[in-house]
């Protein structure tokens, strides 16, 4: 991947731009301290950037994925204009290889998939570069929509807690949790955000920050300890967060400390809130226990901020995810509409099972 | 304070070094990648040490407190040899004002404001010398009898979870917590330390970690959410923490982060002990609502590991301590005893009151 200057400000709500006929990615492993982006030339580029976390959030996973699949497409093609097919297949394992948890990736190759099976002979690119850029826009659209959705279970003004970045950066823009948050926020219903700061990647305190800032809304860093002491102060009526994977029966998994907080909220009755596209939904898990979760180096912990701070000799636990019950998540706010206290029954009728 | 070699190898054991009528702390702030001593010279300094966290954890800081009453006596004899007890009152004041939480500051400069009291005119500082030594051997002896009586309160062997840095490096030596933690790892009861990294100081990663692993004892360290999803993960019997300071009624100050896990610890059926020495009980406090609570600067948040990590222009919640309620204690292990289920009456019977 290079670093190109494609005369666009880093903005979050532009971090997929597919611009002549080019993926750029704003790097997220540097923001916010650096605005950037990445030039991917090719899907083992893509496939790159998203393991490697340029790009992260489960609906931009998806959305980079189907990008990816328009260049592995293109690739092929031009290899071989009558065997693309075959070889685009193992282009696609690679790219679905990338990270285990997101089902927004596997949602986005499938789909792209589907429409490569539903091809004529001759140049899929141009039918594949619409279907990816309909993906994006169908994203926009679910998160604006949500955004309302999720602000009308607002009773009244309060300040809320969010965990990880669900904004413009995680999503084709606007946001899930973020983009209730920003909704909410407009109507007036939005006093303080305490954002998470989320180690090990700190997300939170680098992304969220970054775009609460940028829009002028209130926002407090906290380190992940402090949510329920947060909530015990009081003045907080929802947490409010993403989602990287959603079972049949409504359990939620999302960044490692999201079900710390789920305990913490019902603890002290605050509401909690999952914001997903039902991209996000895999009615072929029955429950959590079945979502692969996804452990990456401990590296992660043992450093902060490119400097080594723990121990030497010392191993480290590090998921990136965890799953919260369906019985601690009060709704879950999709583009088809939200579900209260979700369970296997209400999930289903959701997706139209 | 200066920088000194003074023929001791960085042992956690010996976090506070009275040698040669000279107070050498090591310095917690670079450990634990740089092992060195600082020389307090004077009480200004060994207030800056507690302020600035060259030392820190209730128990070291009442230590250091004792031994910094020495040097000022000292100082204000060399003053006057007549008039000392005024000037000392004074430099007693600024030792106090030094962090506000944990009461074993203040309990230490009163245990040798008594002292001082009870002299005859002459030099006072050969007896509070004696009486900050006593001080540093009854910590010590302290810590080895909880660990003992914590130890017998395992039903088994389990793998246990730690927040923040209770060893000898927050104590005089072998330590509160993980005193515990080290008297039943010895008699086989403890599988494996979990140690939360503890944001913003990341004491977990940096101490704990340090003390565990020159102790051979396995120790994985993890971010502060995921201790939830440990828990649920399963085959953790114990959260145990150590304190800042206990009120009447049984409630505990602690490192932020506290709270969150003895929530999350009664929500799974984890059992949660607390392990502080009685110079940690403010009896002078009915609840853990009327225990000041310290804020640092928002920068420990917004940075980490001396770099800028947040956002610009974004404010940080930093409390570094919450209150964990007595309901949610399942133990308090003192040098005199156990509490179990602590409440008002318990901890009155315990202080004799």
């Amino acid at each position: 991947m290079k670093i190109v200057d494609i005369g666009v400000k880093a903005d979050a709500n532009r971090a997929i731009v597919w611009q002549d006929d080019q993926l750029y990615l704003l790097d997220q492993r540097v923001l916010p301290h650096t605005e950037r982006y990445l030039l991917c030339e090719t899907v083992r580029d893509t496939a790159d950037a998203i393991r490697e976390m340029v790009v992260r959030g489960a609906p931009a996973i998806g959305i980079t994925a189907a990008f990816g699949v328009v260049l592995a497409a293109r690739e092929a093609y031009q290899r071989s204009n009558t065997a693309w097919s075959n070889a685009l297949r193992l282009d696609l394992e690679l790219l679905a290889a990338a990270r285990p948890t997101a089902i927004n990736l596997f949602w986005a190759i499938e789909r792209m998939s589907n429409r490569v099976a539903g091809l004529a002979t001759g140049d899929p690119v141009p039918a594949l570069r619409e279907e990816a850029k309909r993906i994006h826009k169908e994203d926009i659209a679910a998160n604006r929509h949500m955004g309302r959705l999720g602000a009308e279970l607002f009773t009244g003004t309060t300040s809320v807690i969010t965990h990880c970045n669900t904004g413009g950066l995680a999503t084709g823009g606007h946001g899930t949790a973020l983009g209730v948050i920003r909704t909410a926020h407009a109507r007036g219903l939005v006093e303080r955000v305490y954002a998470d700061e989320t180690r090990p990647w700190l997300q939170g305190a680098r992304l969220t920050a970054w775009e609460l800032a940028r829009d002028k809304i209130p926002v407090s860093l906290m380190v992940d300890g402090a949510a329920a002491a947060r909530m015990r102060t009081g003045g907080v009526g929802w947490a409010i967060v993403g989602s990287d994977r959603i079972a049949a029966n409504g359990d939620v998994a999302n960044k490692i400390g999201t079900y710390s907080l789920a305990v913490a909220a019902r603890h002290h009755g605050v509401k909690f809130m999952v914001v997903a596209p039902t991209s996000t939904v895999d009615m072929g898990v029955a429950s959590g226990n079945d979502i692969p979760i996804e452990a990456r180096a401990p590296e992660e912990v043992l450093m902060c901020a490119g400097q080594r701070v723990g121990a030497m000799d010392v191993d480290a636990w590090n998921p990136v995810f965890d799953v919260t019950p369906a019985e601690l998540v009060d709704a879950i706010v999709t583009e088809r509409g939200v579900v209260l206290r979700p369970d296997a029954e209400k999930m289903a009728a959701l997706m139209g099972d």
